[in-house]
């Protein structure tokens, strides 16, 4: 068993709210990531996945394409969009960094090839916070 | 002569638009940076001082009291904020990085010790691009 | 499940000394690192913690008071401090980065929230050792 | 139980290339990383060993012993090589970051004292790109 | 006058190797440096150039086409290629830092737009060497 | 004209306190940088030199050549040591990175080749404060 890691960047907009809430709830629970006119961060995502090493190409799988599929499941969706407006899979949920992470984890896990499994989803919203998921 | 330089970071979400531009130009030059939704991004900004060192402190200026004035000059003014909506100093600006560092210098430079003279104002949008700016 | 992590630095002064040895002795072990007028470090911490998600908020635990936690907790009491003779939760043991991931973890989990639970403290000494302890 | 990581570097030439496949397959399995004149890489390997800590030191094990095994039984036999043709674990492998996290391991694990456990090699081939290894 | 910088990263195999000395001389000047069957780097190319701010786009140049630029005339010609044996740019020369970095201006240079002035090219070939040329 | 940059790493306890003032005074100024029992850093230490291009070599200088130079002159002087009590070249100076950066720069300069220049010394006290010296 072996786990081949990559990372992805993208950047996007947000804000936290809870459309269930007053704003003034907004603003007591969630502070100045509540900001109406939203803010925005650079993502750091970091997918790891688990195997067996073919013996043909000494790989996993190739981080090439690996990449690809990070690219056009993930990147291509939400790259320079606001996850709260502009992003089917966020749709209806609240736009934290454990939603997107768990929303990527689902983004990702169908097109990868049977021989792979999906280990992690890691995602830097801030160089100093980041979340894991690992599926369950 | 010493240069003494502190890193500050804030996050925030902006969009490239031209206001005298149709839609389209604005798409077609700005790409997907004039989504009309935001994106947003982790901006490091990277302050640099010049001056003499104090005999008795053995400092050019405290890098604490540095970073108070680009806390409450800059970042408290930005962080978390909208740069095309929410931002004084950007009012009527492009909410490009060039035009941001500028806004920036402009924003510290009142605000420091008579015996320090700001010498630059380095901006990463991605860890990717930055721009500096040096007051001329 | 998932995994929410925060990064927070100090710095701190130490040495490695254990004072049932002879000097000789602590030179022989621990090297440069028993110098008697100390040496130093920027720390940096790196905690986990585990749960399930909010619904209402979206978050396993606001990442900001998390914040707020290490910094009362840890930062507060070894910033800027010698961890062999001003911090009390490190009285009386040998200042290893090992020993300090420890006390680290008996510092914080009395204070967080009952829904999570703290899965890792991770400690940077230098850019290129680290400890991690999981509390068994 | 604790974790204990220790960081090296070293840097290395490779190729790509199953000798059993025509040249056309290799360049369309492998693509630019087939470059039959090399390309090469900075490899960061990241080490992890666990066990307990012992109470005259406070270490799990001198970081300092861990760097010089890894110097000496990893880097040494690494750096400034070729991967395909200078390095003797390798040989008749193919050249991937795999290969090499497991191959390394092999090298370290009967050097290591006998209270301490490999957990861990984790190989950054690119700061994109890495793998893990925990021997099994 | 705003200055814009670039990353960009390629990674290659090269040797430092004087064809007019004997194999003695080459290994007692460049040590592992002049291993025979190569070695290889990762690089990191840091591009910045400098001119006025366009009133109507905000930028000194879009990011975006110093990128595009910088691939096409550099990342292209040199991403996992043997410098010795496989870049035009580097013919006849010694694939030394210094002298990639002198190329790499020469690649870029007629390519910039009149309005813009290439400042600087730095190069990172190890995250503890770097070198920087300025056009003179 | 080429620059060449090498970076080193070291760690030292240090205070910042002047003994001419009384301990509240220094209390004052310098914060829990005063701490009467020392605190300390992992210093960062970037070297940058000049020169022109050797055409036999392709090189300003070898950086390990360099390498050697900073770690005899500045690391095997200042590692693991106290900055007010162990180190020569800090005797009777207040041990800011602003005078440590000064004296590094006198510490290195007579030792380098007569072919090339020192540029500047830039020293990095925390991940978020630096100070450079480029000799007047």
């Amino acid at each position: 068993m072996i786990f081949l890691t990559r990372h992805e960047h993208f950047n996007a907009a947000h804000k936290l709210y809870n459309p269930k809430w007053s704003e003034e709830k907004n603003s007591e629970v969630f502070g100045k990531c509540a900001n109406a006119n939203w803010h925005g961060h650079n993502y750091e995502l970091i997918v790891t996945i688990k195997g067996e090493v073919n013996a043909d190409t000494g790989f996993l799988m190739d981080a090439k394409l690996l990449s690809k599929i990070l690219q056009e499941k993930v990147c291509d969706v939400i790259d320079h969009k606001n996850l709260n407006m502009d992003v089917g899979f966020m749709k209806d949920k609240l736009a934290s960094t454990e939603n997107l992470a768990i929303g990527i984890w689902n983004q990702i896990t169908p097109h990868l090839p049977t021989n792979v499994k999906l280990h992690c989803v890691k995602l830097y919203e801030t160089p100093s916070i980041c979340v894991e998921y690992f599926g369950e």
